[in-house]
């Protein structure tokens, strides 16, 4: 059965929806209320009259209106009650936030609710999640207030996540980063619904463009590497693995109650599939906004431009070091260059506009480069505190680059004023990093990924 | 002779002070005259008749008044005689912030200026750079508008760099993070100041407990291995080290015109002297605000306390991919702890609080911690966002800390919420990381220089 009603039902009933305010019941119910989400909802509570305005039921089998998607945050013990009331409702889809399963050691009641799941049919995500995030229905399941999580708008990156912790703090960064998303995941325990599901259904969402995944360990090892060596053409899958020393394997152990293999199975695996590994959600991100808004390059040259000696100097470093190569200019180009600048810039690779760069110089050298056959990437370094840089540079860096169809990233770092630009740069689709070395990373894995898909 | 005069002057000129808003040399008076540096500024520009209400003077020479630091903000031709004027008029100490010398391959003028230098015995900062910060005087002479770079505040890491653009970069970011500071120096090609005679300055100076440097090539390799051997057990010395490959070292000769060694002598030679190596910014201060802010540790082992399972999980790999360990708490103290929480929490290494923790429940796990003779270091994980965790967690925290002598790290990582409370949890002397690897990574080289210092 499709997964599509978890990310876009016509209608919802949160079983738990508590009065408490720090109750995960009341917080959910508040945010589908108060957000911009236009499906029916309905509370379910024996205790309250009414909720937010809306008529509380006594349990779903009461609720008139046909329910698509039942979100559960009752105790553990009564989950299996409410699943039965879901089944005479007709509910085909729900989402378990309740935990108190096999990650505490309840095993017992992890396997009644699996087998519970499969004799009904009933397509269930969780236990022991958060949920699901669909910014373009606004199905929000995350039971975190709005005012201590931000949330990312609408784009193209989905991400699935086992650890809920790891999941709202992601969330709520790439909210505030302005990183956005087609859809969040967060589907705990797997008693039903696992990574293989989620990942097959991403490959065929219109609206992702790249799958990241937080992973403590695989389900089914061999149903996940089928999965993802069949899928990884079509569209990136980017792994951050959680628990790869032995100590952490122990900790994964009593917290999902899985148990992840070795860190080297797991990187062989992962790299046969084509599924590309990042070593920190960071860099899971850095990928993701690369692979999500770029064309892929047809090469590995780089061509590297600045304002700042030092940041050119390392960049070029790192370009070098993840195995990169600087571009090398067409002559005649450089020296069209040369003639458009003051004698004391220096043009060749990095190209440095130096002190009292302006946003005109940046615009010139970089249609430049990106015109010159011999360039196939640009690394743009953007000090945007310069007294004689004007924020025009981020208008026409965006223009240039929309001409292109090279990839661009842009390297920028700083306090207050260059984050505000540095948000405006990746709205308009241009990653930005802070620091070099992030950055050809990300163009690394481009480079890989481009060469990956082009090869039989 | 002392550099004290570059940090606390009691009168500054500002030779090309411009009315022009882009110029550097009006920057710099702007921010002089707005800000809060008490001693007296006068602008030396013999095209304008005032400039912010101070008359303008044509040369140093003709301002009556007994003038301690003169900064250079003109053209690299006419900076020779400029420096003649403050020879004459007795002024000691210059930063000379106009660029033109062997950075751009003037080599000739370079010389000319280093001779100049010798023979007046006047002690100058640059070319080729943005000078000093010191919140402590409030003398500022970096040519950015306030608006687009950030300032930090008193505090007690000096940092000093050849590369401006580095130096502004991380100016900008310390200022917005909260980051403070003691002294700022970008001393560029150091005609005179260099490496060495900073280092030596800043061990020696009071409110500095840190020193970090970002080191293209020192100017004599000898000289900075002696000095940095006999002062690095005094205080820590962090360095990050740029144009470490052979293309980087190309663009290292072309940007300031000296040559970079390469990477492996220059890591050799810093673990002998003492040195402690970062790989990129953030990482030096990483290191940078945990040695500090945190007591020396008496070991390697590290208590893990987290409400999220998964973050649990990612720093106990990193604590091990380190080479750090996990503290055994004695059972007496896990019992109580597990007597005082749910039967769903977790008591051992991580303590996992799970995702209805409080901030009673955080105090409570920390100060047995602490308590702990198994344990010598606490990491501390705070997914913020959660419902039931109300802000008061920070003050819990800091005020438990207060009483500890053993380092303490957060880890903790989200949106707007979750940084302004990080930045409280700063301000209070807390060193906080948005990931479990850099956290770890940190506590481990706070490890290393608490050994270090130890052996004789």
């Amino acid at each position: 059965m499709s997964l599509a009603a978890f990310f876009n039902p016509k209608s919802v009933a949160v079983v738990g929806a508590s009065r408490e305010p720090a109750h995960p019941g009341h917080v959910i119910f508040r945010n589908l209320t108060e957000g911009d989400y236009e499906g029916a909802v309905f509370p379910v509570n024996p205790k309250a009259e009414e909720l937010f305005g809306h008529k509380c039921y006594d349990r779903v089998t009461e609720i008139k209106e046909p329910i698509e998607l039942a979100v559960i945050v009752v105790p553990s013990k009564v989950v299996l009650d409410v699943l039965g009331d879901c089944k005479k409702k007709g509910i085909k889809h729900v989402i378990i936030i309740s935990g108190g399963f096999k990650e505490t050691g309840n095993l017992e009641l992890e396997k009644k609710l699996c087998d519970f799941l499969k004799k009904s049919r009933i397509r269930a995500i969780g236990p022991n999640c958060m949920g699901v995030l669909d910014p373009y229905s606004a199905l929000d399941t995350i039971f975190n207030p709005h005012y201590k999580s931000d949330r990312p708008g609408q784009g193209s990156i989905s991400f699935i996540t086992q650890s809920g912790a790891v999941g709202i703090v992601i969330l709520d960064w790439m909210g505030m980063k302005g990183y956005n998303i087609s859809k969040f995941i967060s589907y705990g325990n797997a008693a039903d619904v696992d990574e293989c599901d989620l990942i097959e259904y991403l490959a065929s969402d219109n609206t992702t463009s790249v799958i990241c995944a937080f992973l403590e360990g695989a389900k089914e090892g061999r149903k996940f590497f089928d999965v993802t060596s069949k899928l990884s053409k079509k569209k990136p899958i980017i792994i951050l693995k959680g628990g790869t020393t032995s100590a952490g394997t122990v900790a994964v152990k009593s917290h999902t109650g899985s148990l992840a293999g070795s860190a080297e199975i797991y990187g062989a695996a992962f790299k046969q599939a084509g599924i590309i590994q990042a070593q920190d959600i960071e860099e899971m991100f850095d990928f993701a906004r690369v692979l999500s808004t770029q064309p892929m390059p047809k090469g590995k040259r780089v061509q590297v431009i600045t304002d700042g000696g030092g940041f050119g100097v390392m960049t070029v470093d790192w370009l070098t070091k993840h195995g990169l190569e600087l571009a090398q200019m067409q002559p005649t180009r450089l020296n069209k260059l040369k003639k458009l600048f003051p004698p004391h810039v220096v043009v060749r690779n990095p190209i440095d506009l130096t002190g009292d760069a302006t946003a005109e110089w940046y615009q010139a050298a970089l249609q430049e480069a990106l015109e010159d056959p011999n360039v196939d990437m640009v690394a743009l370094i953007l000090l945007l505190q310069l007294p004689t840089l004007s924020p025009k540079v981020v208008e026409l860096v965006v223009e240039t680059a929309r001409e292109s169809k090279k990839p661009i990233v842009v390297i920028s770092a700083g306090g207050r004023y260059t984050e505000v630009l540095k948000k405006s740069l990746e709205d308009s689709g241009i990653p930005t990093f802070s620091y070099p070395e992030r950055a050809t990373m990300a163009l690394k894995k481009l480079e890989e990924y481009a060469a990956f898909k082009k090869a039989k």
